[in-house]
């Protein structure tokens, strides 16, 4: 049996908040269990450097844990001096994320930053930030829609989110918490398209190597999970 | 008329929620209307260099805006690789309001760093700040009171909160919000304690420089402003 | 009795010397007892990214201390790598305080940076460094009012001066060197005009918090020393 | 048919020289085609703080480039002060790869950091690295074994080598140059160690998502070449 | 004797070795015994800002050394986020080396940085550097001729290249090693002209100071010594 | 005839003023004409870690410049948060030069830091300073003298002092100040010790390389006017 009780292939509870933020052009706050992230999404109206001229926009991340999110304070980055190489390696991985759904012509010379940060972590931020950075982004272009500068339709070409899987105990399980998380021999995170293509896989064998085999039962359980959480973000987006 | 609507002595809609951390020790969420402050206490079993076997403790405070907590998205201090200085003042600002109401003798050798982070500004944070962590820091001593740890009500000598007040169209007025104070002729922070006793007070006349007797008019709304806030405190530390 | 000797009410030896840098637009070196900063205004033909194109100019402070300026050598700022918390709080409260004199418009699209450099401390040296910065800004108006660049009469509307105060074995006193200040209960730094208008009050308890009365009691002693200040001003100007 | 003229299934011409460095304690020059990374591991008698009296020894790695490796000159990430975001991605990687196949209990309280160095650039340095740093790493563990320090064989539990894949104009390719990475569809990773485990899989959608049958046709691929980048490692280790 | 059994007048085997780098618009690797030091040029349609519409180009160099290029491994500069004093001392010296012999205004409005990373550490690094830098440049000069960018006889004026001396047991020896620099008595640089013009001269007593005599002696070594240094760059660059 | 109507082996007007800092073990204001320098000398009582336990102690330098030294003002590097290559140079220099007159087993296990920073410059800032610096030094070591912590004449094994040359219009000369060194042909600096050995020499060709014979001409110019300095801080010691 799974410490939190759950069934090999159940994801924890899920709620997705949209507009939680006064001033963002789109935000949600996302939880996936006891881990919550609050994602905004803010427009501005300048692009990278060599984008300049090019008729194409950009859409970029940013990651941040308050320094108690977790069970020991950790140092807070800006305090520090600089971003740790996990909080750019994360970051990094939201950005593509959301720009594998989406088409940087159609948005024109604009800048959208998804700033993700979790306020409370008990693992698999990464996954609950891509997957309410979504719905953040999605609600920024039904913003512009409104203000007639995209079409929100054109712009986003699918859904996309995310979910960690691992091997716990010899076994493939969905949706790994920290206590799980810890001691998994693989921990492996998916992001997926809503129509079901794979954006991006990242699997670590923490422990043994892992055999193709598992590697297979794991996408599995993803691709179920994703499908799942993709049906809440069109019932919340929908709401 | 104040934007707002509000006599002026009048605060905004006060909260302050407690225990919003599963992790920290102690925590607060307190809102001053639409300004939205996180304060998390985390204890550590250890002290700065320069109280090593003093049989003192430190109770210090660090102060963080999300990114898109503001009208404008700010840059992230974690990127830019380091604190403002208006960051470093306010943080400063909230350790020295605290350490007045705690005798670190009774806490002991030990550290508790209060993160204060805005999830939403509205003007005031530093205020709001100060009036949760201490919410937060009476958790956290409760916390290791039940544990054998201290005995708070020794550490904590009395209560301690603070309030914004400023002169907006040559009128002093209580509690701004962020279009107020962006307005406003002069603005004053008081941090003053639960027997109204003054422990901090900053004024800047942003415009003309203010008279002896504004300042004692706003000293006046202040004293009003916090003995309510520490009623709060009191309600809510009691519920 | 103070450990200077002095009277309650009354200030260390205070010097201003005007024109103490060969290359300097306007400089002064301000004595408050053992207290020396080197103050030096630099004209730059450019503005803040903010103001361009806005007809009004800009001027700003930075702060330092030289290693040795202390009783201990503190680390050099440049070898650190980043300027202190309090290092920032200062410039920024030098800059506010020049900024209440003048008009920005009636600078025009130029920026004054006046350097504070403290070449020796023993206390006070945040006022005295405003109130020789005074000096050294009128000094570089009139340096650019020969030149035809502006009336140096319109740009600077007053007069501006700081003096510390504070409370020492339960007793109001003005202008405290370090030895007192390290030892007083409450410390307050006060900015004023020359038409006795109150730009900036800082105060702070260091052990008890003190009373409005009290506070009352300093602003009179404050009121006295910086009209004193003001009158050297206008006579070291006048030579 | 690929620019290379390479077969689908066809590695580059793939090179490994063993003690290349006189200091290194191990150290090997890997080329990949025109991809050339020096490798040296470096042993030090002391671990991170986490593992001090613990028994356990640490190896880490290090990744850098040469500011003209690639087509354009790149900013020296030591003049620019940081390491960035892929740099940071790429050492982590190289380091929980060897990791993977080291038994840090068996290497002792003792630290070994594999330094990779791109000295030019043609795509999959991270893969050369790795492939490349397995040889250097086993030969200072040799060097420590002929002075009685350790036992090779039982810190070495495998060989651990990668490669990338990709998909390129819809074919599923392998080891893939510049040229043909910079136009891929999709680019992956692969860790994998001498028994034809995973230890790691990375796979990045750059275009269009890709699909579970895709992602096992680029794994059937890596695992191929793999197999045959450890018969390299085995044979000029055994040379 | 000298520990490398060589004459006190006797350079180490000495190897340039040019095109080495892919990428570069010029590259030699240049070996002074064991020291072995990689030179790229690189050509940039840019200048820095103080040379706009100056019709004059600039040559620069940057220096660097990996990690494990020493007996003990050195800290990554990249790592610590700063380049040492040493690093930055030579990096400016190598630079002005180079300008010494170049015409900026027949370069044009265009930027050649010579990157002179140290591969091997064994005393001399500067001086190999700057004597590799120089066959880089010129091949990159020549690039750019053949592309009718400039008339490389214009733009170099002259050979420059460098070697250092120093006073060992009470000799004067040319070309030191590791071993023999870390115990010499005196220890210096000289950078000197195809035609004998003396460009670069530090000398440091690094135990006794030394005399005007021994100075003398010490720059016939040198003399000599960059003679034969010219006459084997003008051997490889005819190659 | 030179821009300041000197002779060409005239230095500018010198002064070295002791005891000028109220906290400092030691110190000195150096002038050479324009140029002020003031030269601070802490004692700590602990050394770098490498000299721990080796009953050594360390003389070590720091530089700065105030902002508004030059005529035009420049960054302050505490702000821009790192030394310039030029400031680690001259520090390093004036370090190197001090040790070379001190027998850091007479000191031992202490540091002294001699802090050296330009109030004004005219050029010849790090010979000044390292005039200067000698003069504090002594006067710390006179002060632990008085203390019984070590024997002044012991630890300082000679005084040591510095001048800069330069070929301008053709000509040698002494002591250049700002105007004539920014056109020198070359330009050099000279450290050398009371009893004329050398310590440091640093010429640089700025426009033409230089021939020995004006080496040696430089260096007669150097040595006459190094003997005046010594002379002159033998004349202030024993004042």
């Amino acid at each position: 049996m799974r410490p939190s009780q759950r069934q090999n292939d159940e994801l924890r509870p899920v709620s997705l908040e949209r507009a939680v933020s006064r001033h963002a052009e789109g935000s949600c706050l996302v939880k996936f269990g006891e881990t919550h992230v609050l994602c905004t999404a803010s427009l501005e109206e300048r692009v990278p450097g060599w984008l300049k001229n090019s008729g194409k926009g950009w859409v970029t991340a940013e990651y941040g844990m308050l320094p108690r999110a977790t069970g020991e304070r950790m140092r807070r980055e800006a305090a520090s001096g600089k971003q740790s190489g996990r909080t750019q390696e994360i970051q990094r991985l939201i950005g593509r994320s959301l720009r594998a759904v989406v088409d940087l012509g159609a948005l024109g010379e604009r800048q959208i930053t998804v700033d993700c940060d979790v306020i409370q972590a008990d693992g698999g931020t990464r996954t609950a930030a891509i997957t309410g950075a979504f719905v953040a982004l999605s609600d920024c272009l039904a913003w512009m829609e409104s203000r007639g500068m995209v079409v929100r339709a054109k712009v986003l070409k699918d859904h996309v989110a995310a979910i960690s899987c691992g091997i716990s105990k010899g076994t493939a399980v969905l949706d790994l918490d920290y206590l799980e998380d810890s001691a998994a021999e693989t921990d492996a995170n998916f992001v997926m398209t809503g129509r079901g293509g794979i954006v991006e896989i990242q699997g670590t064998a923490e422990g043994e190597p892992f055999a193709e085999a598992q590697l297979n039962e794991l996408l599995s359980l993803a691709k179920a999970g994703i499908a799942d959480l993709v049906e809440r973000q069109r019932a919340v987006l929908a709401g």
